[in-house]
């Protein structure tokens, strides 16, 4: 008998036969013997109609009084899918955050979980119960409601996981899986099997779509089976964990990530010394504008060079800045580029593996793309390139590391 | 400074807009210096539209799910509340029924209350707080979210006005008061000034309409006085209390009852002897249909007659419950009436006024109204007529009990 946890997002529980469709999957696990303890979302257009409400009143409103507001969401979700199950003849119970006890910080709206208190909810496993808990949600030590901010229920199931220690967490969604990249683009793409938590956070590009952030962390801090399913098809998932030991059978490059959201920023011909860096960042930081890849080369004329992403939509405030950080310093130049795209891969498997990154350039080389930035980390490479040629790199790259393959294999 | 409970209805809050009305009056008496508990219900709709979510999945839903899923409702009344007085500079925090925390007993969907903790309030409300507390709703012993039942956030005010010893339960509703009778019925009917907790509880056929009897049995139980005010209206409304010392200057009668609902069931002939009336509606009552006036009479050959009176919905399968009873009795005959009305007379002042009754009858004989049935409380005098006189039956008794005047007086 294994312990599971299941969560499922707002568009697998967004009507009430979607509901009833989740609950007879539920059913289906219970009725194979396994312990179920099942996280949910609100239902879809909820969460956006209740925060509709609240800026009717205030644009800003309470963050405490949003997170009362918001949690009804999932509140009602937890009541309507246990009644769906009890009608399928299965026992469950419903739980809040604050009822479970998700014990969390007290920062409303993106509060962090410090702790789940799992022995009401193993209780009621041990009675044979369906255990339904609201995601999203927890209460802080006064016990004021608080909610852990978008997404926040793939986070819920994760915690829950480690904290019952579940033998998986299944996380269901409207994609059967992880793939070695956006099948949209490359037709011959492939769902992985088994991808790393490592591998899964730098494919954040295209897995944040699937996942949350925060909650693959914390599935790979708490060494916790990670499992994206869909909730609409049947079919085993992509299972995400921590490297496992035939390390030697992997691929080099696990999948092709990319990204066109970003714009490129150049400062030019600034002093080469302590603290311009932290001078020029800084500044673009502390005006909430997130910088995603940073490169600096020093020129031979002992002045530096530093180019930076932000998001497109920041580009026009980040330029400003960036002039008058440029005045302030007696740099050369600014210049940006929004036409620009990012292209990485990322493989566990590179890191006993030398001459990746020259295979990489090879195959964008054959193909005449020009490379205009590059940054590494340890299983991952970076590139950002003209955007007009964003399909054909991630092509080049899916054929050129071998990730075609008719059906699924194990990477 | 005194400290007053507010109470807000469904309808007073069913928009945006009327919440913000509630805070402006919330707001206005908070400015006078006064601290303020409110306790609000679910949006108007907001209840019925829950209902209809769980009903989609099961006609029947779980009972303990059914709390949590309307529990909502009242939950994202006082978040948005909350915001519109902060909107207003007033400072605000919202508490669910399980975090104030309202105890229960564990009957779901009709729980009673067991105890409040108004220590967290108390500290809220020193701290200049205005505290808005979710009506209708409290978890059991151990942490499940319970909800009263219908109209039950009239008895979560007087509660929290009970156990914090408010100065004053303030409900807003629909109505600016209670009248001497209904005003479609007189236009002369006066608002009250104010009334006792009985004679409100006598007033029920009217009284119902307004507040919950629940909620006026407890506040006199604690001696809470409250005040029914209206939310669209400004006006004193009518103030409920204990029985005060210028009982004196009380006129005998204060208001005039009436309900057409029923039907009227009649048993003749049967034995009079112990247990016969167990017999008739002991059986009424097992098949879970309410009764309410019984008047028993006994002829002159030594059968007994019974009458009794039932919602006019229940008469067919009454009557066809008597008639078996009747068979099983030996009863003579067995007949019904349903084109009956019920019209009563409330006033504490009647206990130290004899003649009451007769004035009452003579007031009626001389619109030529036949009385079928009399019964009597300490302070109520009822009769049933033929439902066709009952607007005449009550104008002779509001004209006849002097109940007129120009504006409102004093009761």
């Amino acid at each position: 008998m294994s312990l599971i946890v299941q969560k499922y997002g707002g568009t697998s529980v967004g009507t009430i036969e979607r509901i009833q469709a989740v609950a007879e999957k539920v059913a289906a696990s219970h009725g194979s013997g396994d312990q179920l303890v099942v996280a949910v979302s609100a239902m879809s257009g909820e969460t956006n109609r209740l925060i509709g409400l609240a800026n009717a009143i205030d644009e800003q409103p309470n963050l405490r009084e949003m997170d009362v507001l918001v949690s009804t969401g999932e509140q009602v979700t937890i009541a309507l899918l246990c009644m769906a199950l009890q009608k399928l003849g299965i026992e469950a119970r419903s739980y809040t955050g604050g009822q479970v006890r998700i014990l969390t910080d007290n920062s409303h709206g993106k509060a962090r979980i410090r702790e789940i208190d799992g022995h009401r909810i193993e209780a009621d496993l041990n009675a044979g119960c369906v255990v339904v808990v609201a995601g999203f949600q927890g209460s802080d030590e006064d016990g004021n409601i608080t909610t852990l901010g978008r997404g926040g229920s793939d986070t819920t199931a994760v915690a829950l996981a480690a904290a019952l220690k579940a033998d998986e967490c299944q996380i269901y969604t409207d994609v059967d899986g992880v793939y070695t990249t956006d099948p949209r683009v490359v037709p011959q793409a492939r769902r992985l099997e088994k991808i790393t938590f490592e591998e899964m956070l730098e494919m954040a590009s295209q897995g944040s779509k699937i996942l949350q952030i925060r909650s693959v962390e914390f599935a790979g801090k708490y060494n916790v089976p990670l499992r994206v399913m869909s909730s609409f098809e049947e079919g085993p998932g992509t299972l995400i964990t921590l490297e496992d030991d035939d390390q030697m059978e992997k691929p080099v490059v696990s999948g092709i990530a990319f990204n066109r959201d970003e714009a490129k920023l150049t400062i030019r011909g600034i002093p080469d010394q302590p603290g311009v860096a932290y001078k020029v960042l800084g500044a673009i930081s502390a005006a909430n504008i997130e910088i995603d890849v940073i490169v600096q080369n020093v020129a031979k004329d002992n002045s530096a060079t530093i180019t930076f992403t932000v998001h497109r939509n920041e580009l026009v405030r980040a330029e400003t800045l960036l002039k008058e950080i440029a005045a302030d310093l007696g740099a050369q130049e600014v210049d940006s580029d929004s036409q620009i795209a990012k292209v990485s891969i990322v493989g566990v498997g590179m890191r006993s593996h030398a001459g990746v990154a020259a295979q990489m350039f090879e195959a964008l080389s054959k193909e005449g793309i020009n490379i205009q930035l590059i940054t590494t980390s340890e299983i991952k490479i970076t590139v950002v390139i003209e955007e007009r040629y964003l399909e054909l790199a991630v092509r080049a790259l899916h054929s050129g590391f071998g990730l075609e393959g008719e059906g699924t294999e194990e990477v």
